[in-house]
């Protein structure tokens, strides 16, 4: 069983890297601060006694030998990156468990037959580079590596150039190999386990959610003398499109997410009526035929209430990411090890899009999830509690063995 | 009679500087181009045997002298400065018309009692630094001269910055001296006049208009696991704000105006449900009674509807202009002006604001508005014909000259 005091005191080190007022962590991907909280992963990593390497992606990976070094590692991590308010275990908990189960196994003198890997991603969160996942999109053959390269943050700065400014751009190829089991452990980012007062979730796969940029264009016109019926006014037109896919979000309760995350009005002046707007939409379903569906009435939405006030709207797609179902033999490794630490659990949807979503398209793969307070993530106030903690790295430890033995 | 062709070519020349390229101008007060076109102007104006000086807040005065130069000047002018999606007239015409009734007046040898001077009043758009009309305000004694100068745009550079680094900041104090009457000149900047084919606007009086910062504060949570019914979401608070502002303006209609002129999204990532909305509010209303009833009610829809979201509303008081009536002897000028000179006219009131809002509080006021095309303002496609800009024109030295003789 895993050293949960050592895991604890791990995780409140690192969240002093980008620490915020309230209690939260702002380490956005590939900054300054990324890069410090990676160094200070390397140096704990290299006191395992691990080597490790970065790939041309900036995913770094950790690796501890095998009895039989041939073999494919069983891998497991997660990111480092947070959300500009984001919090101390979105991501970090899952990277640093994997580094405590290589310690509690060196502790013990237990040498797997398969190598063991540890991975943390670069930019999961997409707060910084759209789209998320992205260094795991391109690893797993989902994205070019050009195409990840390329994306760029409001600056326009590029993920390449924050790659070479931090020293972050590794000679190993990004590119996926062969892997025996991958595991993510992670903090659910709702509610249900909390809801439900259970300690574990048994991820089965993880819904759909597709991103937009929707661009409501009108005219410009001066906010004194211009009658309100002469207006092609965006934000009339604003009004109704968010009423109305909050309405949609109802009619495909409980499972359906709509959000708007950003906007942007052009020119942005105060006694001007905007001639643009542009949102980030994010949209979600857990069945994929839904989330098409969804997709549809969102883009009917749009033109409608465009053409009621004389607008232009556009929808330029940012990401699609489909529906995943995780592999049956990794699901069942997290079953056995839950019901032999003997752990309350059910089995569940990720809510939240994950790395593991693009290893599983090119290694067997599943997830573990435990509660955190009040199911809030993305928030300085995001927090989950030292027993949760450990027992998800208690699982995360005997699946990682058991399909590490076979 | 004026020179039309002389005044239409002076405007396209000075909207050559900052020239955008779908027709319109882009000179943001107190920047370098702005800097550009008040060198322009002073360069004819001493071409005209004026001399110019910078006050304290960069409002720039030319000076033509009278026969009895200790008599308080007839005053005219405007502004240079344009909105970010400006055009060619808004503000310039009115300046650059009180040029040429000084060019008009030397070309026929004629010297006015009373001494005429022309101004171009600093940052009247509003649209860089926050409130409008600062540089009239600041010296018709309705804001200090400290409040004026520590303005910053979004960049957080203030006016007194911007004046010091373009060598604006002049010696003259910035404060209402004698004036025998002011007159401002401008298009009109919505429909009536060119709906109703009339050449003149004869305006006794700007509509009330009132600023705010409306801060829409949520909690951030993850897009993906997050339940709909758990969120507290500014986007759908803003929803219902908008839907019952457009319905406000509406119950107040026609003369009533709502605009939202910009929005910001904190912490503004695609996957994060946003903590904070912060929008540029403009409410407006020519009768003052109704503008507050408008303002009580704006309050109230705020506070009902983040209450029934588990929002915080909070509204920041930026800018109130009470409604202003103009001078009777000056509307009365204008009047005699356009009788004399046979012009289709009607009076009414201005939907915009104009730095004769603050120039009236300290000296007899009044405006001359003509037709622009399609009534768009604040848009690079602002148009007006050579004829209404040379008709307007000559009813300004009309009514300058016969209140420089009196
Ligand atoms: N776990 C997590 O926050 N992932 C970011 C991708 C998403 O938006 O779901
Ligand atoms: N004329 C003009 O555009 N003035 C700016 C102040 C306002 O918003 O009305």
């Amino acid at each position: 069983s895993i050293n949960g005091e050592r895991l604890w005191q791990s995780l409140m080190l690192m969240a002093k890297i980008g620490a915020t007022d309230k209690g939260g962590c702002n380490r956005q991907a590939l900054t300054e601060l990324d890069k410090q909280g990676r160094e200070l992963f390397i140096t704990w990593c290299e006191q395992a006694g691990c080597e490790t390497r970065y790939d041309e992606m900036g995913n770094l990976f950790v690796r501890r030998p095998g009895r039989e070094n041939t073999l494919p590692p069983v891998l497991t991590g997660s990111h480092l990156d947070t959300q500009p308010t984001g919090g101390k275990f979105d991501g970090v908990y899952g990277v640093l468990a994997g580094l405590e189960v290589i310690r509690t196994l060196n502790d013990l003198n237990i040498e797997t037959l398969h190598p063991l890997e540890v991975v943390a991603w670069t930019n999961e969160e997409g707060a910084r580079f759209s789209p998320a996942m992205i260094g795991s999109g391109v690893w797993s053959g989902e994205f070019t590596l050009d195409y990840g390269w390329s994306r760029t943050d409001k600056q326009g700065i590029s993920i390449k150039d924050e790659l070479v400014n931090h020293n972050m751009l590794g000679a190993a190829k990004c590119q996926a190999f062969a892997v025996k089991a991958a595991f993510e452990l992670h903090i659910e980012q709702g509610p249900i386990l909390e809801n439900e007062a259970l300690q574990i979730g048994i991820v089965q796969g993880v819904q759909g959610m597709r991103w937009y940029d929707l661009t409501i264009t009108g005219k410009p016109v001066h906010a004194g003398p211009t009658p309100m019926e002469q207006r092609q006014d965006p934000f009339m037109g604003l009004a109704d499109i968010s009423k109305r896919l909050y309405q949609l979000a109802e009619q495909y309760a409980p499972w359906s997410r709509v959000t708007f995350g950003d906007i942007k009005a052009l020119p942005g002046s105060r006694n001007t009526v905007p001639e643009q707007l542009v949102l980030a939409v994010d949209l979600r379903h857990p069945e994929q035929a839904v989330l098409e569906q969804m997709d549809l009435q969102f883009r009917q939405i749009v033109a409608e209430v465009c053409e009621q006030y004389q607008l232009i709207g556009e929808i330029r797609d940012e990401w699609n990411s489909p529906a995943v179902s995780f592999d049956k033999a990794c699901v069942n490794a997290v079953t056995n090890a839950v019901a032999q630490l003997g752990y309350s659990a059910k089995t569940m949807f990720s809510g939240a899009g994950h790395d593991s979503v693009y290893v599983s398209r090119v290694a067997p793969t599943s997830m573990i999830f435990i509660p955190c307070e009040g199911g809030i993530s993305h928030n300085e106030a995001e927090n989950a509690t030292p027993q949760d903690i450990t027992a998800g790295a208690n699982v995360l430890l005997a699946a990682m063995v058991e399909m590490a033995e076979i």
